[in-house]
């Protein structure tokens, strides 16, 4: 029997086209940064000072929309993960394109509404939405691809990070996790739950913000080393960036530092779920995660909403520093599509 | 009840985002080319004395894959299709994207079948791959995204016929329409077809190719007005040439000068089709249809392998002069997806 691709994940695949266009891809025009951008949240085309950088994120209802969320909510979601691959490498968005894959008994009503998500998304990043299509498909699918564009010596890669520099992510950790544990959660666990509680959760789960303005500053400032965003979980995007850099290079966190409030504590604890996990391992916070320059992150930090989380090392490890003062390995598994697959409507953990 | 997405179609559903975007659009940076290429084969992006343009086409098993389909020409079909876009726009490619949805019981064989297919493709297009993503999802499905730059000046769009212009095709009609005749054909009314036919209408139904060379060196020429490509039919292409040309603008074609090359005529007679109907209304044929300035076209011919079919009028309308001299009226209805949507696998007729 063949082995089938589930056996192998997402990054494995990947790492399997990159092989093959490898030698493809000397021939081209390609710059060392644009090469290397085959590993990146988005694609880089050399384009004299500048890159175009391009992304494209597909989502799917069975692994991407809860029940609980509302169209427009869908219509936003699109455009939040594709401008947060911009928002990790810097790039300023020029416009969206969405592809749209509908069941044709969908009403007019919820199409105008994902539209009316799409266009509100775009007003708040400040870019056009320039086309699409529409095809039909018995499951509901959206292809959105966005076009932005950065100053070469400005652009954040995933690579880069320096022995000593010190890690840091852009907001709290776990919101969006405590918000799919609310929505699949016996509610009967969650009743007594504070609403605003429930309130904050939820929106981080159905309606994520991308930290667009804060990546495109934050790059301007010359002092972020490397950078990703968090959407397939803490651990695993840290992974993301060792594995960029070059060889050696660990990192270590500390559990005490890490943002965890206290919505996700008061949910894990309701919901019977260790507090830790869904902070390391769950994504879809759509945070940055970037490496800094330990000269220049206290002046950073004054200008930036930023929480440090640790340092960068010479471990080769992902390394955590608990709260009992052990330290253990940490071992990347975040949200993988494919391999990684489970329970219906919610990342994996 | 509420009415449904099918009952409006796909440009239904594009013209009322369209509505919507409008008065957003015009509080963003775009140029009049910008915001009418909301109605394009592509996107463009205006970039100093260029346009970046973007196209984004999804392609989804059950519509666009007959099972004769192999992976290799799946992957070289995502790629053909963006590819097109850009050539009706007369764009030079940089690179295309795909994403992915995959069933997680997909050989890793088939895959690498269909990336093996995206390479060859993109070889052939002289660009590079630089990126895409892989998903679960129950359907086949795969989102390509082309992007590409051509010189202000040279930008070919379908508004700008002008009375009196050529229209002209770059290749035979109707051979892919056959191929798909072939493929769903009852076997036994085909079984004396000459093979080197058959194979020939295959080719140009699994395996098309886009007009890239043409369309790029057509635009530089300076003399075509308005061009688009012949996915959905001619006849559905002329009206969106018309529709984005001023007010009262009409086509007339001759029916003796279709080029419907002899395959077409022998598939269409054994199958029991009109030879006239393939050639107008299936669409798939990944041909330029151009509007070229009167005075230019025989220059042009002498340089570039085209059909002349008819003349741009002013009658507002799209007539046909058939082969015994009476002129009559034609409607646009070409392969449109969502609404128009019919038998499995094949595009509309």
């Amino acid at each position: 029997m063949p082995s089938k691709i589930s056996d192998f994940g997402e990054k494995e695949l990947i790492k399997r086209i990159l092989k093959k266009t490898k030698s493809q891809f000397n021939s081209f025009f390609l710059d060392k940064h644009s090469l290397e951008s085959l590993n990146e949240d988005a694609a880089l085309i050399d384009f004299g000072d500048k890159y175009l950088v391009v992304t494209s994120d597909m989502l799917i209802k069975s692994a991407h929309f809860p029940e609980e969320m509302t169209k427009k909510q869908i219509g936003k979601k699109i455009v939040t993960v594709n401008v947060s691959d911009l928002a990790a490498m810097g790039a300023k968005p020029l416009g969206i394109i969405v592809s749209m894959g509908l069941n044709r008994d969908m009403s007019i009503d919820d199409f105008d509404q994902i539209i009316d998500g799409i266009l509100e998304a775009c007003l708040h990043y400040d870019m056009p939405f320039i086309g699409g299509d529409t095809n039909e498909s018995p499951e509901l699918t959206f292809s959105g691809t966005c076009i932005g564009i950065v100053e070469k010596e400005h652009v954040l890669m995933k690579s880069g990070a320096q022995i000593g520099d010190i890690v840091a992510v852009t907001g709290p950790l776990g919101l969006a996790a405590a918000g799919f544990q609310v929505l699949f959660a016996d509610q009967l666990k969650i009743k007594d739950l504070d609403p605003t509680f429930k309130d904050r959760v939820l929106i981080h789960a159905l309606e994520p913000e991308a930290k667009l303005k804060e990546g495109v500053l934050l790059a301007k400032t010359g002092s972020v080393t490397s950078a990703t965003d968090i959407t397939d979980g803490l651990v695993s995007e840290i992974g993301e960036l060792i594995n960029a850099s070059k060889e050696g290079i660990g990192t270590t966190i500390n559990e005490e530092m890490l943002p965890i409030p206290e919505e996700v504590l008061e949910i894990a604890k309701k919901t019977k779920k260790n507090p830790l996990e869904l902070a390391l391992y769950y994504g879809e916070d759509f945070e940055l995660l970037l490496t800094i320059k330990k000269d220049q992150f206290q002046y950073i930090k004054k200008k930036f909403t930023l929480y440090e989380i640790g340092q960068v090392t010479s471990s080769g490890k992902i390394e955590i520093v608990n709260k009992d003062g052990t330290t253990n390995i940490l071992t990347p598994r975040g949200y993988e599509h494919l391999g990684g697959y489970h329970e219906k409507g919610s990342p994996t953990l």
